[in-house]
C-alpha cells in the first residue's frame, strides 16, 4: 500500500480518519496533530516554561520529544519510585530518552528525600493510592518550586477514553467533572497539559517506534492496571466495529462535562504548616501521609 | 451441584448474587424480584388495568405471564406489523402465549388499518423510524381509548444497560433524560413501566424456558439491532469479569438521572386536529406519517 500523500510504501494504517502513510508523513501528522490539539484546547504558548513528567514509558517520552520538536521551552522530570528493579530501569530510560531529545532531565528519587519506595512503607493504604497523591505532589511542587508555567504529562486518547468509561459504568460524578485535556493553574496548583489527548496509543507506540525512541514495557509491578487494561479493550473493541467511537466519546464529553460540574463540592483550601501548599485540613495529604516535620525544596540551583 | 436452598439438583447458577438454583426456586426467585421491582420504583397497584405489549418473542410474553401470576388485571395487545412471514408467526406465539397464561388477547393489524404493513411504505424514512411511532402510537391509544392504567413492556436489565452505554458513547443527553423503568402517565400518554428491569436477558430465557413459555427467537429481518447487540456483548463481557457491573450501572444512572434532565427542551403540546392525541403540530406525527383523515379507534367492544 502506497502513502497518500506520496508514493512511498506505508508505514502505518490509520482507521478515523482513514488512511495510509508513509513514516515521514505519519510523523508529520502527528505533530501536527499535538500543535493543533494545543492550540484548539489553548493548553500552551511557546514562551512558557514547561515541565514535562517523564516516567520511561512512551507516553511521556513522546510528550517531551514533540514538545521539543514543536518548539517549545521544555525540561523534564523523571520520579524514581524506589521499586526495585521498575525504577531502576525506568530512570535509565528516562535518561536515555531525554539525551536522545535534548532536555535537561531533572531525577527525584523518593527512597532519598523520604526514606522509603513506593510499597515500602508500613500502611494499610494500597501502594498505588499513595503513588499517586506522592507523584502529583511532587510535580507539582517541583514546577511550582522552580516557576514552570505547566506541567504536561502523556495521557493520550485511550486513557481520557477509558477514565470516562470507567467512571460512567461507576457514576462517579466528581471525577467526571475534572476530565479533559487542560485543568487551569489555581493558586499553588501548576496548570496541567495533556498535549497527546487527540492521539490513539497505537499512533502514540507508532510514533515513538518511527523517531527511534526507547521506552521501558513492562507496568509497575504494584499495577492495580487491570481494570484500565479491560476499559481499554472493550473501547478497542467498539473502534474497531466503528472507527472514531474514541473520539466521538471523547469530544462529546468535552461538550457536556458542565453537567457533572454542579456535583463538585467546592472546598475552601488552606495552607499546609507544613510546606506551604493548598490544604483540606491543617497539614496537607503528603506531608501527613510522610510524616514531614520540614518542608521539601526542589528548587534546582542554576 | 445443589440448589442453595434445597438438595435437588441446581438448574441455574446465577452470578450477582452468586447462587445456584433448582427449577422451582429459580421461578421464586425471578416472580419476588418482579414484584420487588414493582414496589421499589412504585410500578404498578394491583387494582390497576394493565395492558402488555406482547409481541411473539420471549421479554413480552414472561412480563405477561409473571404479572398474571402475580395477580395484576392483565390483558395483552399483539401489534402484527405485516412482515410477511415474521409476523404470521410473532402472532402465532403471541396466541400460543396468551393461552398458556390465560389472558385477554387484542390483536390489532397495521395492514387491515393502515394499508401497509412496515417495509411497504413509499418513504425515505427506514422502516424502524416509522415502526416505532406506530407501534408506541397504537399501544398508547389502545390503552386510552380502552381505559387502562398503564402499558407494561418487556424491557430488561441488558436492554437498559445497552441503550445508557449507546447513548453515553453519543452524549444523547435528551435520551439520557428519559431512562427508567416508570414513564409517568401525561394527559393523553398512558403511564408505561418495566417489571423486568432488573432482570439479565439470560435470567428471562431461564424464566420462559422453566414455565414452558415458547417464542419467536428470530430477528425481525429490518432490525437494525446491530447496535444493540454490540452493546449487549460488550456489557456481557464487562459483567463476566465483574459481576454485578450492569445492576450498578444502571443503579447508578437512576441516582444521577437528573443531572440530564436539564438539557430536557419542554415543549408545549397541542392535540393533533386528526386524532386528538398530544402532537407538537397540528397533525401528530402518526396521522401525519401515515395520511390519516380519520382518526382511528381502537374502543373494544365489551
Ligand atoms: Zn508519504
Ligand atoms: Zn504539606
Ligand atoms: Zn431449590
Ligand atoms: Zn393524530
Amino acid at each position: 500500500m502506497k502513502c497518500k500523500f506520496c508514493s512511498r510504501e506505508a508505514y502505518i494504517k490509520l482507521h478515523y480518519p482513514k488512511m495510509y502513510l508513509c513514516v515521514d508523513h505519519f510523523i508529520e501528522y502527528f505533530e501536527r496533530k499535538v500543535q493543533r490539539t494545543i492550540e484548539r484546547y489553548k493548553l500552551l504558548n511557546k514562551d512558557e516554561k514547561v515541565l514535562v513528567a517523564i516516567s520511561g514509558g512512551k507516553d511521556s517520552a513522546v510528550t517531551a520529544y514533540v514538545l521539543n520538536k514543536l518548539g517549545y521551552n521544555i525540561e523534564c522530570l523523571h520520579i524514581n519510585l524506589g521499586i526495585g528493579e521498575y525504577s531502576l530501569k525506568s530512570e535509565e530510560f528516562a535518561k536515555r530518552q531525554c539525551k536522545l531529545i535534548g532536555a535537561p532531565l531533572h531525577i527525584v528519587r523518593i527512597k532519598e528525600i523520604l526514606g522509603h519506595g513506593i510499597g515500602e512503607v508500613r500502611t494499610r493504604r494500597p501502594p498505588c493510592s499513595y503513588c499517586g497523591l506522592t507523584k502529583r505532589y511532587i510535580m507539582n511542587k517541583f514546577a511550582y518550586d522552580n516557576g514552570f508555567d505547566a506541567i504536561a504529562t502523556g495521557h493520550n486518547l485511550d486513557d481520557e477514553a477509558s477514565f470516562l468509561l470507567n467512571n460512567l459504568l461507576h457514576w462517579n460524578t466528581e471525577y467526571l467533572a475534572k476530565g479533559g485535556p487542560l485543568l487551569p493553574g489555581e493558586g499553588k496548583f501548576v496548570k496541567k497539559v495533556k498535549p497527546l489527548y487527540e492521539l490513539t496509543e497505537r499512533e502514540v507506540v507508532a510514533y515513538a517506534l518511527a523517531v527511534g525512541l526507547e521506552y521501558l514495557v513492562e507496568e509497575c509491578p504494584h499495577a492495580r492496571g487491570a481494570t484500565t487494561l479491560d476499559m481499554k479493550a472493550i473501547l478497542n473493541e467498539l473502534e474497531e466495529k466503528r472507527p472514531g467511537t474514541k473520539f466521538t466519546f471523547v469530544r462529546g464529553y468535552l461538550r457536556k462535562r458542565k453537567l457533572f460540574e454542579v456535583e463538585v463540592e467546592k472546598k475552601e483550601l488552606k495552607e499546609c504548616k507544613v510546606c506551604g501548599m493548598p490544604s483540606s485540613g491543617e497539614i496537607c495529604a503528603f506531608c501527613k501521609f510522610w510524616g514531614l516535620k520540614e518542608p521539601l525544596d526542589f528548587k534546582v540551583s542554576r
